[in-house]
């Protein structure tokens, strides 16, 4: 029998040439393009329109794009009833799953190939994503749902959506920023899990739709969450040393630091804690900023580890006012173009995913009677 | 860069205790009973028991476990309501995809963990899909859903839902055959993405949406559908040479035939061409089991190719009054089971899936603003 590749670390499984990942020296280029220069440059739509397309759109390009996407962003009766449906205490990933599936399964227009309905299905699912969050968001809290704004963007919608006041620039800024670094990271596990959906030429919506339920897990989209949980746990700075050493001791992970493929450090991460550093000064939400950073210099000093993306994200959303529990669905509404890129690559040179197991199981025996069984 | 393992081919991604495959010999066993010796003696609750728990249950335990599915058989009225509020024209791979996200993101009950959890909506969704996709398709003709009778088993409920009919014995059998061979196959594109989908410790509910979602596509779970439409389109038997003849000078692959593990025959079509004999002599489906035997033997004849378990599946779903689009999801009410036994050994034993591809995309290259670009 072949070795076993648990987790499949190290299994390289196809070719792709939209995102280059260099774990050791830190690097994230998107088409090529450094992440800490479209962070700096960029926006959403723009990075969204190079990962699908292979560079940055023109100004003509650019606008017909965000007009496709605006045009998509409402959801119909239908989904907001499916979201009301559903119990208040949802998790907020499981509706979003079922809502895309939803808006998926519906049936393709006459005439329209598979092709052309996978296309159609891309950007009323990219585009639509966050409004199911921020809607499902304010159902639960028994708000009014509100209809997306035709004047604002990706960013400043989903911000708009969830609270109904239109962002200050500098809160859309933040949430941009998070958008794209947000937006793509070669073949991690949900991005897998939808190219393994359409592996067996199933539809996009499905590959979608698994690479939501898979992102929901705490091993992926699940750490944002999980880093303000520990934040509000420990509760105030004094208290790291003694929380650290004890996580340290008990052998358990600290949330937010370590990366399987960054083993140095993680170049989103040092984005995103200038982006919460000039977020929180003067606001009550600096507290957990300066506990983040304090954490990160004893993990660094305890463990030589640095931290990852989710870390920084955490205090980010948290600032902007997004509920801890929203925050993996945060995470979905920007991985979404990511994953559909990739579904594209895997629907352009495709072959069945169908590894093997080494069986383990018990030896031959037979089938006993049921009057025979003890 | 290492070597490229497209579609994950040869590749060992872990041990599994549950279902044995010798694809040389045409050998397939769950927990090591031959399926022939299953086929013959028993049931799926006994199957689905025996996967689950690594033996054939007593007669205390297959009571107990036979009710505990009862019990989970009916639909809530908000999931028949999803149902209904989807067109009805929806693929119903797609419908049974979002039913079940939708009944898997209720949450837990207070005090109940993740494991009890998981737990329970394996019992809900492995008894409660059968009643979904049975009772969308009532949905899309019109009719009226119908509730599950506590006296019927798994096999035949399933036929009672569509119909309103209790199915005759013989009927009953050959379907409950069916579903035992369905039931799981060891790590097949739709379960891999299951445990793909929970090595990020996401919930068994959307383990299982992915599961499905992979299952839709015409490579795997689509591909019963897809002989029973070649069938028909090749329409009489003194059309077959010449269908099979240009379907193999055009580079076509003929529906049902050839597996990616079995390299001489499927054990399933063997026992299922039985069933399918058996069930359509003196009907007027038998013109479909005749012509299949005739295909059988020209496929082999000209290319040396057995069929698999879809060849034989559809004549004998199309004997049983299956509608062909429904036949995928026949596949899945059943495939379930395993899925499922799957999703907790990973569970058991994770690591987070997580491979690699090569980047052939551009090299380095700077943002441009926008009003510099061409």
């Amino acid at each position: 029998m072949a070795e076993i590749e648990k987790g499949l670390e190290g299994v390289v499984i196809g070719k792709s040439a939209i995102t280059f990942i260099d774990g050791l020296h830190g690097i994230l280029r998107y088409r090529g393009i450094d992440i800490k220069e479209l962070a700096k440059n960029s926006s959403y739509e723009e990075v969204s329109y190079l990962l699908w397309n292979g560079r940055l759109p023109t100004k003509t390009q650019l606008s017909k794009f965000a007009k496709d996407l605006s045009r998509q962003r409402s959801l119909s009766p239908a989904v907001v009833q499916v979201l009301k449906s559903l119990p208040r205490n949802s998790d907020p990933m499981e509706v979003a799953r079922t809502a895309v599936s939803y808006v998926a399964a519906f049936p393709r227009k006459k005439s329209e190939t598979f092709e052309r309905a996978n296309h159609r299905k891309a950007v009323q699912l990219a585009s639509s994503l966050s409004t199911i969050v921020s809607t499902y968001d304010r159902v639960r809290r028994g708000q009014r749902p509100l209809r997306p704004d035709s004047k604002l963007g990706h960013a400043a919608n989903f911000l708009y959506l969830r609270t109904g006041r239109k962002p200050s620039r500098e809160f859309e800024r933040a949430y941009d920023t998070i958008c794209m670094l947000y937006a793509d990271h070669e073949m991690n596990a949900s991005t897998f899990a939808g190219c393994v959906t359409v592996s067996t030429l199933a539809d996009l919506g499905g590959g979608v739709t698994s690479a939501i339920a898979t992102l929901a897990g705490p091993l992926h989209g699940g750490s944002n969450q999980r880093v303000m949980e520990m934040l509000e746990k420990i509760g105030s700075a004094d208290k790291i040393e003694k929380f650290v050493d004890d996580e340290l001791a008990a052998g358990r992970r600290i949330m937010g630091f370590g990366h399987r493929i960054y083993k140095n450090f993680d170049p989103r991460a040092l984005i995103l804690k200038e982006v919460a550093d000039r977020l929180t000064r003067e606001s009550k939400s600096r507290k957990w900023f300066d506990m983040a950073e304090k954490i990160e210099d004893y993990v660094w000093e305890k463990k030589n580890l640095r931290p990852n993306i989710e870390f920084y994200a955490a205090v980010t959303l948290n600032a902007l006012g997004i509920p801890k529990d929203l925050m993996p669905s945060v995470f979905a509404c920007n991985r979404i173009v990511g994953w559909i890129a990739h579904i594209f690559e895997q629907y352009a040179d495709n072959r069945l995913m169908r590894p093997l197991t080494e069986y383990v199981g018990p030896e031959e025996q037979h089938y006993v009677p049921l009057s025979q069984r003890s």
